[in-house]
C-alpha cells in the first residue's frame, strides 16, 4: 500500500488562485493561419484589423429620391415649389451618373452614387414628377438642406480606424466587416489541439454491453463537446486502465501531438489513482544535473482545490504544455473543465479575456446544505423578470447526470455552515452553452424520485 | 416607371404577428438522420430518449473505504471499535469482488461494485488498518448505518425515464448521457438547407477592388454566419443584378435545392427593387384553373412590418417553402434575420420552442429619438450587477456597421413621440451569439467621429 501520509499531503488552494496559476503559464499558440473568409467563422483573429478604406468610399444616397443642388431649393415649400428637369438617374451600382447642372435633378436610389454637382437628396414623397412635351420634370415641395441624405466618404467608418481587435471571435458582425473591406484571407489563431485521455479500469467503450462494476466512458464525450464549444480541436487519445506505466506512456504520446492534454479519473487518494501517482512523482522529483530546463518547464501547478466537487483536480506543465487531471466523477469533471480548462483553452486560442467575470444573481430557492468548502453547483439562470435569478439543479440526487444538460451557469455556494436562503445574492459563472429548457415531464419525474 | 400607388399599397403588420404567420406554416424537416455519437454535437434530437438501463446498474460505492456488513458496526465508535479481517478488494471495474461474510471487510474504491454480503461502505478516514501474523485487519472507529455510501441500482436514473426530450440541441450534457447509455447511433433532425441569394447591381464580389457606387457583398457573409449559428446548412446561391428575370430564375433554382431561401436587397419601393416586383406579382396573381394547389402553397405572408429598420421585410411561401426577402441595408438585414428567419430555421430544425421570449431590462442611457414605429436597436446587455441592464449600440451613426459585432441583443424601442430615458424598463431579444467585448480603443474612436 502507498504511504498514506504522502497521499494526503496535498495543499489546497482557492479556485481563483488555481486559475491564475494556469493562466500565468499560457500564451496563445504562436502559429497563425490565414483562412478564407468562409472558413474563419468561430475562429479568433490573430491581429488587429484596421479599415483599409473609407466607408462609404463615395458620396452615397441615403434614400430613394432626387439628387439636387441644395441652393436651388433651400427655401421652397408646397406653395412655392421649385421645378427641375430630370436629366437621368443614378441606380444602385451605377458608376457614372449624369452631372447635376443648375436647373436639373437626377433620379437616385438608396445606396447609389450621388452625381457630381448635387449636394443633397430629397425623398420621392416630397416631390411630384410630370412630363411636358416628352421631357420629365420634378417639382420639389419641401426645403432642401445642404448635405441632406448624402453620406460623405468615411462617414460610417474612416480609413485606418481599428475595426476588429485581435482576439475577437469571428461571428456574423465580424464576418460582414471583413467581407465589406475585401479581407478575403483572414489571419486567425490556430485552434489548440486538445488531447482527451480517460483513465479507469471500469470504463467500457460506449458501444459495449454493461457488466457489473463497469460503466461506459461518457466523460470522454462530454469533454469532447466542452473542448469543441471552447474552440479547441479535440483529439481522442484513448482510455487506459489504472496502471501507471500505461497511463504514463499514453500521456507522453498525447503531449507530443497536442497543445494541452486533459485526463479524467485517477486523481483522488484511492489505491489505483494512477494520475495522482504520476503527479506525485513529478512533484517530488528533484531535477538531475542537466535537467534544469526540464524542471523549469515541467512541474505541478496545484493538486488540490478548496472546492466541491472536484477538490483533487490537478494541473501541471509538462515541457511547457498544460496537463489537466480532472476527476472521473461526471459533475466534478464538468466543473473542473469549466473553471480551469476552458480559460486555458481560450488563452491558447488567443482570446484577450479568457476569464469570464462572475455575475450577481438572486437565489430562487433555499440551498440548505452548508459546506466547509466553496461549492460550484450546476444551475439555471432566469433573465425574464429584469432581475437575474438562479436555481440550483443538483439538489436532487437523481438529477446528477441529468442536470448537466440543463445548466447554463455554475452557482457558487460559498463555504459556510448554513447554506443559503431564497432571495440571497449569489454569484454565478455563465457557461455560454445553449442550454435546453427543462421539460415539465422531466421535472415532475425528478420530484417523484 | 412603375405605378406608385401599387408600389406603396403594402399593409404593415406587427413583428409578432409576422413571426406567427411564418411559424404557422413551418414544420420540422420530416427527414431524420442517424448520426454517430461523435458527429451529433449541435444537432437536435428527432425523438425522445428514454433510459434503456438503470444508473447505476449495480450497487456502487460512493467513496474509497471498506465495504462492510452494517449490522456488525452499527454502534461502534473510537472507544469501542470493531475489528474486521480484510478479505480482498473491489477496485473500480472489478467484476467479481470477494463476498463479505460475517467478521470481514473488503477494501473498496469509489465507483466500484459493492460485494455481496456488504450493505455499507465506511470511508478510509474513519478506519485504521494493521497487520497481524501476515493477515490484514481494519479497525472501524465510527458507527455505520445500513446503506451508507452505497448507491442502489436506478438511484441516479431509473430505467425507462425520459432523459432527453426530442428537439433538444445536443451539447456536453446530452452527449454524455447518450454515451453513458450506449446510444451510439443518434436520431437527429436534418439541418435545413438555406439558400442565400443577394440581389443588387451595386454588389461586388468580396475579392473585387472598389469602384464608385459599388460595395462588396458583405450581407452574404453575415447571413452565412447567422444561418450557421441558427443550425442551418447555408448554401451560397449567388448574386444577381437588379433584373427581375434573372432574380426569378435564381430563386427558382435556389428553391429546388433548399428548404428555405433568403434574399437580400430589392424589397423596398425603389425603381429597381426586383424582389418587391416579384413579390407583387405573386400577391396579385390570380390562380388559373388547375393552379389551385399551387395557389394554396405559394403566396405572400406579409410585405411590410410596422418596425424600423427593415419595414419592407417580406416573406412568402413558394410551393410550401419559405422565401424571405430581407432588406439590403446591413442593419435591417441583420434584424430581419433575427426576428423572422431564425425562428423559422429553428422550427425547421425541430426545436420545440423556436421563439425566444423577450427579457426585461433597464435602459443604461437615454434614447431620445422618438419613432412612429417600433425600433429594434442592436444593443449590449450587462448582467454583472444582478440587474439586467442594456445599452443601445446604434446611436452613433459611425458605429452602424461596426456595432453588429458587439451586439448580444436587440433592444425594442416601442413606437412613441419621445424616445426613452435612462432607467426605463425595456424589453430585449437575446441573440445567443458570443459577442465580443467592445475594446476601449474602439469606443474612444467612436466618440471622436
Amino acid at each position: 500500500m502507498i504511504d498514506r501520509k504522502s497521499r494526503f499531503a496535498r495543499k489546497a488552494i482557492k479556485a481563483d488562485e488555481a486559475r491564475q496559476l494556469i493562466l500565468q503559464h499560457i500564451r496563445p499558440k504562436p502559429i497563425h493561419e490565414e483562412l478564407a473568409l468562409e472558413d474563419c467563422l468561430g475562429r479568433r483573429l490573430a491581429q488587429d484589423i484596421y479599415a483599409p478604406e473609407d466607408v462609404p468610399h463615395f458620396r452615397r444616397s441615403g434614400l430613394d429620391g432626387y439628387a439636387v443642388r441644395s441652393q436651388e431649393a433651400l427655401t421652397c415649400d408646397h406653395t412655392r415649389p421649385v421645378t427641375l428637369r430630370i436629366v437621368g438617374e443614378s441606380a444602385a451600382g451605377c458608376e457614372e451618373p449624369p452631372e447635376v447642372v443648375p436647373g436639373t435633378a437626377v433620379r437616385i436610389m438608396t445606396g447609389a452614387l450621388v452625381p457630381d454637382g448635387a449636394d443633397a437628396v430629397i425623398m420621392f414623397e416630397q416631390t411630384d414628377e410630370f412630363e411636358q412635351a416628352g421631357v420629365p420634370w420634378v417639382r420639389i415641395k419641401h426645403a432642401v438642406c445642404p448635405g441632406q441624405n448624402v453620406a460623405l466618404p468615411g462617414e460610417d467608418i474612416s480609413k485606418g480606424r481599428l475595426i476588429i481587435p485581435s482576439g475577437s471571435r469571428i461571428g456574423p458582425g465580424q464576418l460582414a466587416l471583413l467581407a465589406a473591406f475585401g479581407i478575403t484571407q483572414v489571419p486567425v489563431y490556430s485552434r489548440p489541439r486538445v488531447g482527451i485521455l480517460t483513465t479507469g479500469s471500469e470504463l467500457l467503450a460506449v458501444q459495449a454491453a454493461l457488466a457489473p462494476g463497469k460503466v461506459r466512458n461518457s466523460n470522454a464525450y462530454m469533454l469532447f463537446a466542452q473542448v469543441s464549444a471552447a474552440g479547441g480541436d479535440a483529439r481522442w487519445c484513448g482510455s487506459v486502465p489504472d496502471r501507471p506505466e500505461e497511463a504514463r506512456a499514453a500521456i507522453d504520446r498525447a503531449l507530443k501531438d497536442c497543445d494541452a492534454v486533459i485526463t479524467t479519473g485517477g486523481v483522488s487518494v484511492g489505491d489505483y489513482d494512477v494520475m495522482a501517482e504520476l503527479f506525485r512523482e513529478l512533484r517530488t522529483k528533484q531535477a538531475e544535473p542537466g535537467e534544469q530546463a526540464l524542471a523549469r518547464s515541467s512541474f505541478v501547478l496545484f493538486d488540490k482545490i478548496a472546492m466541491r466537487p472536484g477538490s483533487p483536480t490537478t494541473a501541471a506543465l509538462i515541457r511547457g504544455k498544460p496537463l489537466f487531471g480532472l476527476s472521473g466523477n461526471p459533475a466534478a469533471c464538468f466543473v473542473g473543465f469549466e473553471l480551469f480548462v476552458k480559460p486555458a483553452l481560450l488563452a491558447l486560442s488567443g482570446a484577450s479575456n479568457p476569464v469570464e467575470e462572475l455575475w450577481e444573481a438572486v437565489l430562487e430557492e433555499d440551498y440548505p446544505k452548508g459546506s466547509p468548502h466553496d461549492r460550484y453547483e450546476r444551475a439555471k439562470l432566469n433573465f425574464r423578470s429584469g432581475t437575474l435569478t438562479v436555481r440550483p439543479l443538483g439538489q436532487s440526487k437523481s438529477s446528477m447526470m441529468l442536470s448537466i444538460q440543463h445548466a447554463d451557469c455554475l452557482l457558487l455556494i460559498p463555504s459556510g455552515p448554513r447554506g443559503l436562503q431564497q432571495g440571497d445574492k449569489v454569484r454565478v459563472l455563465p457557461l455560454g452553452y445553449e442550454p435546453t429548457a427543462i421539460p415539465e415531464a422531466v421535472r415532475m419525474e425528478g420530484d417523484q424520485t
